[in-house]
This record gives structure tokens, sequence and C-alpha cells, in this order.
């Protein structure tokens, strides 16, 4: 790094995340575990402070000019960038649409920014653009603004995607991960784990009796179905992707402080699936989804929201998997198929690099 | 590239772009210049067409819940990080500030998305984040969300930064690269390819009499004050950043089909970085700057918008350098200090590599 030019605005305070246990990025600060929660919130939140960043949902709520917006952004740094079930293209619209549907917005434009590697060859660049038309014209979404750059051979693998997305709220509508509170009911939309044994299925040659594809798809029209079903009584929703089902709990009882009962037997799950975590040594619930969605919602809707989940096309085999409580608080736990109970931690290491 | 799972929504439709011409991406398609050009209009248009996109403004203009927005993505890929006057933290926010401002908005709320190198420095990543939140202060934009992925040594170059913006455009502002006409008047808010020179400096450890710095800096408040002057007289604002002044002025005259005359001797360019120009065989008119507003104004409004440019304190310089005219159509043509003339045409190769 050269030492010419330090940055003007550079004041000299000392980093707030401690640089002795943090010297240097590892993948683990992009895990979406323990380390990327540290990276956020010790350098990143303390930094950028403000209500809106602190409430840590998968987009940004604000009202310019009296609307009511949810914005979001995130890149896809995904390898292979092309994989059963989808390519690096049709995920950074679905991942984007998904967050600001989260928020309980209605998604309606997104912009798509490009970081090519030199060589990159353009006709897979012209695959993966077709299929983000594709994908955005099925999820009602407009591309209206981009960016290209070009970095040298070496400094970049392909192609990387940074995709921003832009929400209406209705009226009415208040989704928060803070809503979480004791009593409320966590639904799941359908088999977890499914994207990560997918792209680990490519990455690692193994082999299924059927082609295992990602589950990687647009949740707003279930979304819009919930919020007609429930109303109000949605509190939080949630696309559990890196870091599974367990980490996107494990932020939701953190941040509401309260705790999260799972019933490991209810959580869908298919076998392949499941064969392939056993052989992989993962955890199924730390693996990512990019088509599922948790929902938190007032018991007396339970039913109603489920029913609706079960007839999206994409919610077939959605369940109740748990209960909010009120403690322990900040905590996860699964009762097991057989009968024991453990707590659900954030990872604190990398599982998974590069799973989106 | 793995052949596995082609693209579920990839049709099989030829690419606009065609391949033989353009086999893999190359470092001028990046550049801002004709390749760019070529790949954007070849390949991003053509897949994703949309009246809102096809504008090719600095960004997009949407309506959300009755809200007039302006919507902008960039990502920066500059080496090196650090450079005189800046570093990639700052300019990733005054990039996307500018380009929110020269659609003629009030930049509010922006984003930041991170893709960092495995193995990067933390204490860099402090300075630049301590850096992005300054230049958010200076600029009066608050980071409401953001993203981070790591990605494996040797698959980056440190940090590659993507912010998006958001702004809120005033009742009858209408700034479009469409509303060039002849008779307008052409207006620059300081001297030309300092980004650009002080970035080479460092790179190529060329040596000035004093410290060459990046006019790397937010333009919103200039904005502000030319529309409280000059209102609807203000037809277009452009930053003239990746391809300078000549590709800025390029591409307004081929979208709004008007030719545009500029008179040399009113450029305004420091010795320095004359001298920096031909020292690297550079044209100053193609170098990048970060820190300065083009405006296409009626003629009758042309003094008191140049009067407000200079009372600004970025725009002590500030000049009239051209106008508008009919023919020839599409076409820049400078009017040289030595009396001839010649066409100022985009450059079709790559002349600095990641300035930005």
């Amino acid at each position: 790094m050269s030492e010419e030019g330090k940055p003007v605005s550079f004041d000299g305070l000392a980093c707030p995340l401690p640089l002795a246990e943090h010297p240097t990025v590892q993948m683990a600060h992009g895990g979406g575990g323990r380390m990327s929660q540290k990276l956020v919130g010790g350098m990143f939140l303390e930094a950028f402070d403000n209500p809106v960043l602190r409430t840590l949902h998968d987009g940004a709520l604000v009202e310019l000019g009296g609307a009511r917006l949810a914005f979001s952004t995130d890149s896809f740094v995904i390898r292979p960038l092309f994989f059963p079930g989808g390519d690096i293209g049709s995920l950074a619209v679905h991942g984007t649409v998904n967050d600001v549907a989260m928020c309980g917005a209605r998604p309606l434009v997104i912009s798509a920014a490009f970081i090519l590697e030199e060589g990159f060859p353009m006709e897979d660049l012209w695959r993966i653009t077709r299929s983000m038309k594709g994908a955005a014209a099925d999820a009602g979404v407009t591309v209206v603004t981009g960016d290209t750059k070009v970095v040298d051979r070496g400094k970049g693998d392909g192609v990387y995607i940074n995709t921003s997305g832009l929400g209406l709220l209705q009226d009415g509508v208040e989704i928060s991960p803070l809503r979480a509170r004791p009593g409320d009911v966590v639904l799941l939309s359908g088999a977890i784990a499914v994207h990560g044994i997918a792209i680990m299925s490519v990455r690692e040659g193994l082999e299924f009796e059927t082609r295992l594809e990602s589950d990687s798809a647009a949740l707003n029209s279930m979304v819009a179905s919930l919020l007609e079903t429930a109303g109000e009584d949605v509190h939080v929703l949630r696309d559990p992707t890196r870091g599974g089902v367990a980490s996107a709990l494990n932020e939701i009882a953190a941040g509401a402080g309260v705790g999260i009962r799972l019933d490991e037997a209810s959580i869908p799950i298919s076998e392949e699936v499941r064969g392939g975590c056993e052989i992989l040594g993962l955890d199924p619930l730390y693996v990512a989804n990019e088509g599922k969605c948790l929902a938190i919602v007032e018991r007396s809707a339970a039913d109603a929201t489920l029913a609706a989940m079960r007839e999206h096309p994409r919610g077939g085999e959605a369940a109740i998997i748990g209960e909010v409580v009120a403690e322990p608080a900040g905590t996860v736990v699964l009762h097991s198929r057989i009968g024991g109970e453990r707590i659900v931690d954030m990872l604190s290491g990398e599982q998974l690099p590069r799973i989106c």
C-alpha cells in the first residue's frame, strides 16, 4: 500500500475493531457469521452510524419526497459463475429483489454494475446479461441504470456484479427484525440448504441421483401474498442467504432481544441435501438459501400465513418451524429429533466461501 | 468456464455485440470511450432496453410513490487506493453524489458495498471507511445500507467499492443530456485533467514543483446554486469523469443530435497539468476529472450561471468554453489556440486504466 496521500478526512481516530485480533481481511469476514458481524458492527456501523443503518435490515427504509422506500445493495462474487439452476446474473437480480421484498416493499427498479476481468469471454457476459434480463422480467423489475468497470487480468474473477434496488412500501406495512416478540410463530417457505449444496456439488464434483438445482428465485410475489393475507400481523421477513437459517434467526434474536425455539423435525429438508451436507461435513442450518423466506408472524395469523405460503408456486413445502420466546434472550435453541436441545449459535468461521 | 448449468432463462438469442470484433473483455471496454459505448450500447442496452436506461444519463430518473427521484450506481476500482487529494473511499462518495447531482437532484442517501480481497490490511480499510464517512458528512448524504463480500487472495485488488445513490428532484427541474440545443452555451466549472494526472503522477513517479492533488470533490452544493440561479435555463449537467471533457461532450452531442464548438483558449488548465500531459503523451481533453461540472445553459442565462459557478468555492476558475450548434450534428469541434479547427472524437482505445 502506498503511503502517498493519506486521505484528507482521515482524522487519526483509532479503529474500533480490535486490529490485533483482525490484522487483515479473512474469508470469514465475508461469510455472514460472527466474523462478518464483527467487521460490520465494529467498523462500518461505528463509522456510518445512523438509525436507519443500525436496524441491520436487509434493506434501508427511507422516506424521500413523501414516498416510503426500501433501498438495498448487494455485490455478487459467486463461483462458479454458472451453476445448476442459475448463474451470477439471475442470482444478482433475485438477491436484491428479495432484500427489498423482505422489507415489506414492492421492488420496482434495480441498478446493475459490472466489474469485469480483462480477458473474460464476451459470450459468457452475454449469457449472464440475458439471464439478468429474464430474471428481472420475471420479477417485474426494470434495470434503469448501470456501470461497467474493467480490471486487469488477475485482479478479478471473471465478473462481479453489484445490484441495488428500490421498492415502495405500502401504507400500514411495518416489517422489521426488531418486531419479533414472544408468542410469535416462525415460518419457513420451503426446504433448506438447497442453494449452498447445489453450488458445492459443482465445486466438489458430488454426484446426486437427480440433478440438484439452486433454489435461486424471486420472492416478491410470495411476500405480496403474505402481506395481503396477514397484513400487520407479519412482523419480520428475512431471506436466509449467507449463513443460512441459523445466522438469520440469530441476528433477529439478538436484535429484538428475544429467544427463538426451533423444532428440528419440522424444518423441511430433502434427503439429497441432507446427504450432501453429511458428505461435506456441513450443518444444513448454516447453508445458504436463495429462494426461501422466513416469516415471523402473530400467532393468530400463523395458519393463514402458512396457507398463503403453500399456495405460492415456490412455497409448497412451507412449514411452521418454531416460535419466539422471551428467554434465553438473544439465543436460538433447537429441539432436536431425538429429544435433546442445543444452542444454535452464530458461526465464527467461514463455512462456504463465495456462495453468493 | 464450467458448462454446467446454463442459465435457465438463456434463450439462445445471438449477442447483438459482434463477438468476432469483441471476443473477450478488454481494458478499453471500461475506459469510457468508443469501446465502452459499444459494450454498453451493443449488449446492456439491447438486453435491458427501456426508456429510462436509454437516456444514458449519469443516473436514472424514476417516479416512485409520487416522488421524483434520481438513482445512480458506480463501482470504483482505482489504483492506487490512496492518492494525493483523496482515496477510493472519498472518491466513491463523490462519484455517486455527483452522478445524482448531475441529474439535477439533491443527493440524500447512498449505499456502500465492499468487495474485499483476503489479506487486505484492516487498518487500510479503516482509513478508507473514515474517509467515506468524512466525504459523506461533507456532502450531506447518509450511508443507509451496505454489503461486504470477501474474495480469495489474487481475485481482487485490495478493495473495490460500489456506491449507489438516491436524490430528490425539485419541481420544475428537468436536466437531460437530450436537452442541449443550438444556441446554448457550454460552461465548465474549473481546470481540466487534474484527477487523471494526479493519479498518473503517483503511478509513474512524476515530480511536479508543487504536489498535484486530485480535484475529487462533491458538486451537489454547486449544482444547487446553479439551479437556484438559472432554473429551467440549465439544460444539461455532466461531470466529465472517465474519458474527460471530450467524451462527455461527444456523448451529449450524439444523444441530442447537435454539434458542439469548443474554444481551446478558454478551457482552463494549469501549467503543471499541461506539462504532465505532455510528458505522458495524453490529450488533457480526454483525462478524467472528479470535481468538475459541465453545464449547458440557455444563452441568456450564461453570464449569471458563470457568476454562480465562480462564487462557489470549487468554481473559481469557471469559464465559458464553447457553444452548441446545429451542424455538424453529433460532432465536437475544437477551435484551437493557433486558429485551426479539429474534430474532437471519442477515444477508441483505453488511455488511463482504472482511474476511478
